[in-house]
Order: C-alpha cells, then structure tokens, then sequence
C-alpha cells in the first residue's frame, strides 16, 4: 500500500483516479486529503478536484505529457554508483551551461552521458543543466516548466536524469540544476486549481507571481523548497542554479530564498553530501550572498550579468538595449575589481541607481561567463559571440573569462567556437499560444532589426538548428579554439595564483584611448590588446610567456602584441 | 529674484504660471526645468506642462485647496524660539497621538496650542500628529494627502505648523509627524502628470504603488526623502511616523526606508536635533530596526499591533478578524517578552506563518498602544476602549500598557476616557468619490453587522461627534481616569525599574484559567486580576503597595485583588 497526498484547501472534494476507479480521499489538517492504495512504480495516477481530473502537482513523471495522468515513482528503487563523490566547491569549480535537447542530436541524458569525457578533458568542473521539469511541447528551453517536480519525458525521464548524474559523477563532475521558482508555464499549469499558488499583490513578465507571502503561503513555499531538496535527495544534483531571482517576490520577514537555501544545505550535509544555491539575479544585491547574520540571505552565489555585459560591448563595441550601460575598459575593470560594475551608480539603461558595493565578496560568489544560453539565446538570431566578433578576439574574451578571479561558466560548444546559434524555440500545441510567443518574439526585437528577420520560435527548424554539431570540434578551426579553452582552464588549475579569489588581490590597468588592458592575478598578469594595431605594453616588472594568442613578444617588463593579441605573462625566471 | 524648479522628464514643454503671465522654464539635466523669477512669500504660482495648468509636486502651501495654485513659502523667513530644544530620546519617551481636526472643537493648530500644558501636565513626552499635509476637503484623517509637502490649510498651512512645533518645544514635547509615503490620495493627485511616481509592478490596497524602483525612480525616492527631511528641517518636528511601510515596495539593493533614514538623522544631527523614524509596520520583521551593518534598515522604532491585539482580545474578549489570532494571556506574556507575538508562528487570520523574532531589541524600539487612530477608528463606529470595557478594565490596560518595557503611545482623549468617539469620517467633493468611499465602508463592515449601523464618511456630523468635549477631563467619571492615566505616568518616569527597556529583563507570569497575570519589571511587579471574583496571587517576595485601582490587599507575598483590579507592588521595605 501506498499513501498518496495531495494539497487542495479550498477543495469540496478531492479523490485519487487509478486505474479505472475513483477513491475518495480523506480531508486532513491545513487543507491536505490523503488515501492508501494499493500501487507500484509506474502505475498512472491522477487527483480529481470536484469532478475534474487533474496531474498531481507533485508528479514525479509525466510521461505521456503535462496534460496526462502522473506515474508513481520509486525514488529508492535506484541504483546509485557515486557513494562518496563531493562535488569541487565553487573556489575551484568551473561550469558547462548545457541544454539536453540540443547538447546532442539525440537530445536525451542518455546521449549527453557520451559527452561527458569531453568535458572532463575540457577541464570542467560541473555540469549545469538548463531546465528538466517538464513542460507542455516536444521540445523547448524549460522555463515553461509546470510539473516541477517530473524530468522531462523527451530527455529520459526521472529515470534518465538519475543515470546521468550518477554518470556525472563516475566521471568526476558534479551537476547544477536550473530550477525556475518565480512563474510556471502557460500550458499545463493545473497549480491554480488546487490552492492559491499564485497572488496578484505582484506582476511578473510571465504573469502572476508565486504565492510566497499571501495567504497559504506556507504550502507555496513548502511545494518549492520540497522541489529544492527533493533534486538534492533524490537525484544526488550538486547544486542548484535559481532562475531570475529577482521576480520572486516575498514581503515576508523571512525571505523565500534563505528558507531555501537553508534547507537545501541542511539535506545536502545530513547526506555527507555538498550543494550549492546560485541566484540568477538582477539585483546587484550583495544580500543574496550575506550570512544571515549579517542579514543576508546565504545562498553561495550569484550570476554576474554585469561581467558578461562589460566583456560583450567592449568586445562586439555593441550598446543596444543593455549594453548601453557599459563598453568603456574602465567598467571591465570594475567587473573585474568589485563584481558589480553597477553598485549604486546611475545606469541609463534602467533609469535609476542601480545596485549596491558587494565589498568583502570574493570571486567564488560570482559565476560569470562570456556566453550563456540567455545572452546568446535572447538575441534575435540567437549568434554565440564567435559568429559576432574574430576568433582572435573571442579568444580574448575566453582568457579574461577563465583567468578571472570569478566562477567562469561555459555554454555548450563555446569552446570550439560551434556553428550552430542557440535560438529561442518552443513547441506550444495550442495555436493561440503559439501566436503570441511568435508574435511577442517579433515585438521584442522590432527595434533590433539589424540583428535580422526573427526565427519562428515555433518552426521546427529553429530547434534544429540550434543543436550542436560535435563533429567540428575535431576540425579547425574549431579544434585549435577548443585548444585554447583546454589551454586557458588547465591553467587555470595549474596556477596557484588564479585559484586566488580575493577580489582586493586582483588589480586592471588598462589605456581606454590605445585599447589595451591588463589583469594582474598576484604575479601573473593576462595582457590583452583590443586594438587593430600592434601595441607594446609595459607590465611592470621582467617577464616570461606563459601562453598567448595572436602575436606576443616580451621585451624586459614589456609585451609586444599584434592587434587582438592576449598574453600570459609570468615573472621572469 | 527667485529660482522655480520642477521635474517632469517626460514632458514637452513647461511653463511657470505666476500672476497673469506664464513664462517658458528651460529644461535641465535629468529631466527638470527651471525659471528665474521675481517673486514673494504667499505669491501664487502653477506649473503648466504641456498646456495644462498645475500646483507644484512640491507646493510649500494650498491655502486654497489641493487643487488651485501653489503659494511660495520663505521658510527662512520665520522666528523660532526654540534653540537648544531637544526632545526625549525614545527610552523616556510617551507619545501622544492627536489628530488636530477633532483634538479641539476649532480643529486648529493654534487651538491644539492651548492643550498642550494639559500634556505635559499628563507626563507625555511627544505629541504625534497625524498626517498634516494637504489633501482634498476641508476634513479628513489626513491619510489621502496629495500635496506632501503643504501643511493642510484648514489646520493653518505652513506659519501654524511652525507655530504649533515651537509651541510644543517650549513646552518641553517632541513633535513626531505622521506621513504617508505608500500612496497617495485619489483626489487632487497630479503627480503622474509630472512624472513616472506611480508603478503597476506591486499592488497596494489604495491603488498604484509609488515608484521606487522603476525606471526614474531616483527623483521619486528624492522627493519623498527630501520631505522627510523638509519636516525635519523647515518645522523643526523631532520625528516622523512612516504609514504602512508594508506597501512601500522596493526591490532595490538599498530600500527606500534605509536610505530615509540615514538621511533623517543626518539633517537632524547636523542641525544639532535629534529626529527619530518610526515605521507602522505589518510584517513584524526586526531587519527594520536593525543597524544597516546587520542587513537592517536602520529605524528607530517600529509601532507593535500584536502589543495592540493581544491587549485588545484580553481585555474585550473580542475573536472577530484579525483579534482571531490573539486572546490568552500567552499572548499578551509573549508581547511583553519578545515584542511580536508571532515571531514564525502560524497566524490563522492571515492563513501563513508570520513574522521572525526579534531578539536583541529593545523595548525602545517598540511603541504601543491600547488605543490609536487605526485600532479605534477602524471599528464601524469608532469606540474607544472605555466604550468596550468597564472602566475598571480599561485601567487594568492602561496599568500595563503605561509600565510595559515598550514607548506607550496614547490617543488624544484616552486618559480621560473621552466619549466622543474616532470615527472614520471624510469630505470628498467629487460626488462619485463620495460614493466609492461611503459604500466601500459599509462594505468593509459587512460581516461586522453586530458592530451596528455604519456611520457614513460623507456625514459631517460624522466627523463633529469626533471631536473631543474637553469639558468632560473635569469631570467625574473622567477626571479619576485622568488621575490614573496622571499617576501611572508618574510611576513610570519615577521609577528607575520601570526604565529598563530591555526585554530579556521583562517576566510575566499567568493563569489562563484563573485569569490573572503579572508583570515583572525588576523588583516591580504589575498584578491583574482579569476575573470577575476576587484572586489571591502570590508575587513571590513580601511586597508593598505603590498604587492600585480597584479592591488589593498585600498578605505578605500574596496579593488579593478584586474582579478587575490591578496593583502595582514593590518588595516590602
């Protein structure tokens, strides 16, 4: 026999649909109902709120859709091979942002599993996999999520997702999972039936708000941290990376996210096991990151936009929408220095203050990254910054990236420079819906029409086409890229100064007019040139090659680089 | 000559109306425009943007009205009496909340003037006001102000205000002013002509949010500080009570109440005052009050509903609301121990666990009250406590709100048990404003029918019978309650005990059942008897009587007290 629960408050009757009959369900303490059935892994289930049979909120698969009766699974029924294995913490960790329907032509954990070598040899640290809940469509990015707590059935299911992170870690990776707390799907999202999941108190880009501070929040809350701790638990996931913070909004004297963060350290620890909670944040909000003590709320880290931001417009010299906060060396070196560029500043593009000093963070609080799905995603065509600038000076972008005193994040196929964009796409059955992502898509980039016509996120073809091609990693001149990244990274692991995090140790110079700058890590110091001309650069003190792109030649305390060069130097012997 | 000035970003052209002409302003940086004109004190002038004629956002004065022009103010210009004055700190103080429309029959601030020995003589140490900036009607609570920063003209415009704060001064009374910075009134509101001040991203239950995180909300957080500190500077007044900081929504790293405050007190200080901020706050979340280095805000003090409530449910016996959450003596023990009630606790009323402890604070930091505008007014027909309760009772709260760790704050009339009633009362001239307002009110009361009929807003003699009769403080039965509230007072600021305000010092001890409870304040002890039969109480150590309402007699450590008496007992010498 088996207990099945759900939470229904305002419900006149709850009953469990399985197999051909109807149970009712018994009403309990604070708007639960409960039964005892009898049931095994795999039998379809399904809640009947007041005649109408609805997935469980709490499905643990979907695999016939989001719309379909749920399956009962045995999360203790798994093999698991990785008793033991400690993820890298984040001082030495190193991310793979990848998307499991377009990491490989499969599109499947199963076939991301054969690639996982490569990333290991790559020198990564963890994986980050972009959303596996399920959502309404065949394909998509997974922020339309609505079964929160089921793997996507396309990717493999709760079934596949074990097997691939007990592959991860046979493989010395840890996996951080893209969670999205602050909206739920159009399509498929039955939470509004069964109790108030939602409030109107905030407005969201995506609609209503997540109830975490209205009335019944308590069980809003608890439905999100059970989904948090049930990916640590139940499938061994490393980490957590939480999908734009900023649009969950909670009033209360407890924050949502230091509740969370809270319980996904506590069940981590009590299984001798470690996991992190990374923000995507929009906040420059160093509370994020604060002990709560100190009136923070905890969690390990934050995406730094305003890192990639600065790279991108000095590397591409691009200023629309957001880049026009940023394009001076000065705000690179700010990235650099303090994290935030924006911490307090005045920013044009947001037409206010923005953001607070994050003083006495260090850099494995921040992960950054020169392209992720987002910033590659969300542009009209969906280009990675190597189809946008030279190779040359994307190879300038990844040393400042992997050299940085931050968490550096790759997105798959950055480090061979892949062909394949990484477009916005979905797969919405219902026609209505599919018109207005289609239509909303091109309202959005109705002012960048120089970026060119905007794919239909719809068409089949704009999810194709975003897959990655893996058989030009071992063609140039995608393999001498992808060089560079193993160059760049085992460097990365072999210095001890680069594995300093100390924000206050880490110095820029730079020439805004002659288009050079230079990051000093303790005696290190990556010189780069951004200018179209050669430029001779003095470094303070006798140095040596360590490694270097384009044209390098050291003379006594100088280097000599050729237009788009980028040097590591060490002292002088 | 004189410079005019006026932020209005968006618009495309504006003028400065003064006298019969209308002169073009020249825009500026940052969205404000300004003139050079030859002006006086009291001269009237407008703004005109794009051709519609409005008063100043920040009109100094509206002698006529919210909706006519705006008057210029020489704020300099005035004489002042009150060098050297500075008020008590909130460890000594006893606020006293009056309302200057019904404080006295003409509603005046030199009217108020004349009782202001009466305060004193009481043993106040400020008086707090409610809000005194202009809104639309010759009378009202004040709490739909539009013109922020014009003190209403009924009440005496600006000159008796300034007359009032002096007067105060020389009578030895800090002057906290009440103002409202999460919304604004729905008459006479011109503000979003201007400028971007109002957002649809949050929801008050008083329609569009203020802005203070969107796109330009710089200059509205400016405003709103630049009045907190314009009371502090121009008027002299030595604290402000901010209205429902739970609808002052704000995303950003630094929230507008951190910023005001640290503000707040620096003008004070660099005009060698002191002023204090004081929330009403709904989300018993001590990050107010703590120091911006713990992740707090910053705040003086924050006034505390749950002392309210659980007096409140005590002393009545009252369940209806949000009383539902309050009623055993725990509760009110709880209030004295720790502050919030509900500290993490599930509040049945609001459906949810509420609010986080507050440890370390003070009782500084928290100003009660039996009585207040809200707790009075917000009944269908205003009654005061006197009208709910025996006066016996009413003495029994008034002994422990007067002898609590906490700042007590009083409301005008309280301490002669006043008849008049709070009601709530309005004078809207727009008839369908008129309307919404009237039957919104008796919507609000609807499942309230025992409360009786509900008295109509719109009704002038709605807001006449609130008027307070002083005639009554002479006279029996009010002029023994006066004696009292007099002699509780007295205890309070004599005795050294009753000035520890911190909270771990406080003890009560209770019996739900027998229903007394006794209030610890170092050798002091403050004994209730809730009943209606007569109570032995033992108190622990051989005490003598200080003062008593009601039958009490010592027995060696045992106190008898009749039905609803109360004593406050020393050790016996």
């Amino acid at each position: 026999m088996m207990e099945f629960r759900v939470w229904a408050p305002r419900a006149g009757s709850v009953e469990l649909a399985l197999a051909g009959e109807r149970r009712a369900m018994t009403s309990e303490d604070g708007g639960w109902w409960s039964v005892e059935a009898a049931a095994a892994d795999g039998d379809a289930y399904a809640f009947v709120i007041d005649g109408d049979e609805l997935p469980d909120p709490r499905s643990p698969a979907q695999p016939d859709g989001v719309h379909a009766r749920s399956r009962v699974v045995d999360h203790g029924a798994r093999t698991w091979t990785d008793a033991g294995f400690v993820a890298e913490p984040l001082e030495r960790a190193v991310l793979y942002e990848l998307h499991v329907g377009t990491f490989t032509p499969e599109g499947t954990f199963d076939a991301a599993i054969g690639r996982l070598r490569h990333l290991r040899e790559l020198g990564v640290t963890h994986v980050e996999l972009m959303p596996v809940n399920a959502f309404d469509g065949t394909h998509g990015w997974g922020y339309d999520g609505v079964a929160l707590f089921a793997p996507f059935a396309p990717y493999g299911g709760p079934d596949g997702l074990a097997r691939f992170v007990d592959a991860c870690h046979a493989h010395g990776l840890g996996v951080v999972l893209d969670v999205v707390y602050n909206h739920l799907g159009p399509s498929g999202n039955y939470l509004g039936r069964f109790a108030p999941y939602f409030t109107d108190r905030y407005r969201t880009p995506w609609g209503d708000a997540v109830n975490f501070d209205d009335a019944y929040s308590d069980e809003v809350r608890r439905f999100v941290v059970d989904n948090a701790v049930g990916w640590v638990r139940d499938f061994h996931v490393d980490g957590l990376r939480l999908d734009a913070v900023h649009a969950i909004f909670d009033g209360s004297a407890t924050h949502l996210l230091e509740e969370l963060t809270r319980e996904v350290h506590a069940a981590a620890e009590a299984l001798g096991r470690r996991a992190v909670v990374i923000a995507e944040s929009d906040l420059n909000d160093p509370r994020l990151l604060r002990a709560p003590a100190a009136g923070g709320y905890g969690l390990d880290a934050q995406w730094s936009d305003d890192f990639h931001h600065a790279m991108h417009a000095v590397l591409t010299g691009e200023r629309h929408g957001y880049y026009e906060d940023f394009g001076s060396l000065a705000d690179l070196a700010r990235a650099f220095e303090h994290a935030y560029v924006y911490d307090g500043r005045y920013s044009r593009h947001r037409k206010r203050r923005h953001g607070r000093p994050a003083t006495g963070l260090d850099g494995s609080r921040f992960v950054v990254s020169l392209q992720n799905h987002d910033q590659v995603g969300n542009r009209a065509r969906g280009e990675r910054i190597a189809q946008l600038v030279s190779p040359e000076r994307a190879r300038i972008g990844a040393a400042l990236l992997l050299l940085s005193p931050f968490v550096p994040l790759l997105f798959q196929g950055e480090e061979w420079a892949a062909t394949a964009p990484f477009r916005y796409f979905t797969a919405h059955a219902d026609p209505e819906l599919a018109r207005a992502v289609r239509e909303g898509r091109r309202r959005e980039f109705a002012a960048f029409a120089w970026q060119g016509p905007v794919p239909d996120p719809q068409d089949l073809q704009t999810f194709v086409c975003s897959k990655l091609d893996w058989s030009e990693s071992g063609r140039e001149p995608h393999a001498s890229m992808l060089r560079w990244y193993r160059d760049l990274l085992a460097l990365r692991s072999r210095e001890p100064e680069l594995g300093d995090r100390t924000l206050l140790h880490t110095r820029v110079r730079f020439d805004e007019d002659a288009g050079w700058l230079a990051l000093h890590r303790g005696t290190l110091v990556v010189v780069c040139n951004l200018a179209d001309v050669e430029r001779r650069i003095g470094t303070g003190a006798e140095r040596r090659l360590l490694l270097a792109s384009g044209v390098a030649r050291v003379e006594g305390e100088q280097v000599i680089l050729g237009a788009n060069a980028v040097a590591v130097l060490a002292p002088a012997r």
